[in-house]
């Protein structure tokens, strides 16, 4: 099989799997938990998890790949940075917007926040996203980042983004381990260790999460599927001249190798 | 810092958070739960998080980047590939005696197995394990592992590696959030959402195991500090000849490449 066609195997999975957990998170709260509503009640709290997963696995997950995509190659790497940027604030977005959901409907119902593990690690979660994105705008996208910071920058925000899409996954598994605990109780008549219908639902979600990103990890670690980086291009965008001499030096001798390289 | 003392640098707190998290969830099962015991009783469950903790992520972390100690370059690959396969058989058989623990303590109190998404997502973890610790005894040591399979599998291997360690970071976040929900009960006058002192202790070793495990990918994600690949190296044990001349092409060639790219 062709490097391409070995490409698409993997990101097809991804980009399945990930409208999957979409539409079996949102399945989870609508048909079990009674929709989704913004007035502080339960049903605001069953926008959590939706926007949760969206944002902090499916957007993130798919905007860390982007830059993986042969068809993007071709393309000016600025544009596909602001994309990549524009993504990454929208699942921080997406992200917030859950919390202040699970935060609204604690303050309605006199619940204690973040007392536990979930909750801690999740919060960690977050806050090292949004640090995440304000050091990408300032290293790779600012005209005054200096191009010693950049290069020191590029290694950390790489592992940061990998360390970010592990805390989403984990604070995902035991956010849905623990809301499972909460609200299959005996007291229902059909506790969490019956194994009901809703259980083993969103226990398959679980998995098909963690399916996911096992996917978004197969595919940032093969290095053929790595963008071709070119000097002119890691230089943020006041530097991109534009000139069809650049375009072609660009075109000539390094899409030659990144297709080669697929 | 020049790049040795910057290995060290990340080196250090992965040995030592490492050993910390076996301080700590030790204590936390002898402080607050009464000890050790292999009788069935709690004492028995006691023993599932301390020896998944010390298997599944302290012992096969460091397994994970025993490769990237520069001293180890020296050497034999052959020594540590059969040191790296003891350590991680031995990661296995402590993940597996401490399924063990759990499964006899709930066939003794009468508890359902299996029903929890910590439970799923855990015995996927070990099953994964087991069937790495076999693929790559077939590809990477056994005489008779064709050198086509054993090219094959290597990005296997390493992508499987890594998603093991982000699956037992996930069996363990949630397994100590579902325990604490299930000990500090609104019974004992001490409900985990008061954050007692127990809550407080076992969140934070939580996120020292997230620490860790970071610390882990951080190493892992260094180019830098990968062991510098020979071809007769990559071959299983008995292709290697240990002639004087094979010693010299590896002291000449590669180690200097090795020290350059320290």
């Amino acid at each position: 099989m062709s490097p391409p066609v070995l490409f698409w195997v993997g990101y097809v999975p991804c980009l399945c799997s990930g409208l999957l957990c979409l539409l079996a998170v949102s399945f989870w709260s609508a048909r079990w938990h009674g929709g989704f509503s913004w007035d502080g009640s339960a049903l605001q709290f069953n926008w959590h998890p939706v926007l949760m997963v969206a944002g902090l696995v499916v957007l993130y997950g798919n905007a860390v790949v982007l830059f993986r995509v042969p068809f993007t190659w071709r393309q000016k790497k600025l544009t596909w940075k602001l994309v990549h940027g524009s993504l990454m604030l929208l699942a921080l977005l997406l992200s917030v917007l859950g919390l202040c959901a699970v935060f609204d409907n604690h303050r309605s119902s006199n619940i204690p926040d973040m007392y536990s593990l979930h909750s801690w690690v999740g919060i960690c979660t977050v806050i090292m996203f949004a640090f995440q994105w304000l050091l990408g705008l300032a290293g790779f996208l600012l005209p005054c980042s200096p191009p010693r910071f950049r290069s020191n920058l590029k290694p950390v925000h790489v592992w940061m983004g990998k360390a970010i899409l592990i805390l989403s996954l984990t604070s995902c598994i035991s956010g849905i381990n623990e809301q499972l605990f909460f609200t299959l109780t005996t007291q229902d008549g059909k506790p969490y260790n019956s194994l009901p219908a809703e259980a083993k639902f969103a226990n398959s979600l679980g998995l098909l999460i963690v399916a996911f990103v096992l996917v978004v990890f197969g595919i940032l670690s093969n290095d053929d599927w790595q963008r071709p980086e070119t000097h002119h291009e890691s230089a943020p965008y006041f530097l991109h001249t534009g000139r069809p001499e650049d375009q072609k030096t660009y075109s000539h001798q390094h899409f030659k190798k990144a297709t080669l390289s697929m």
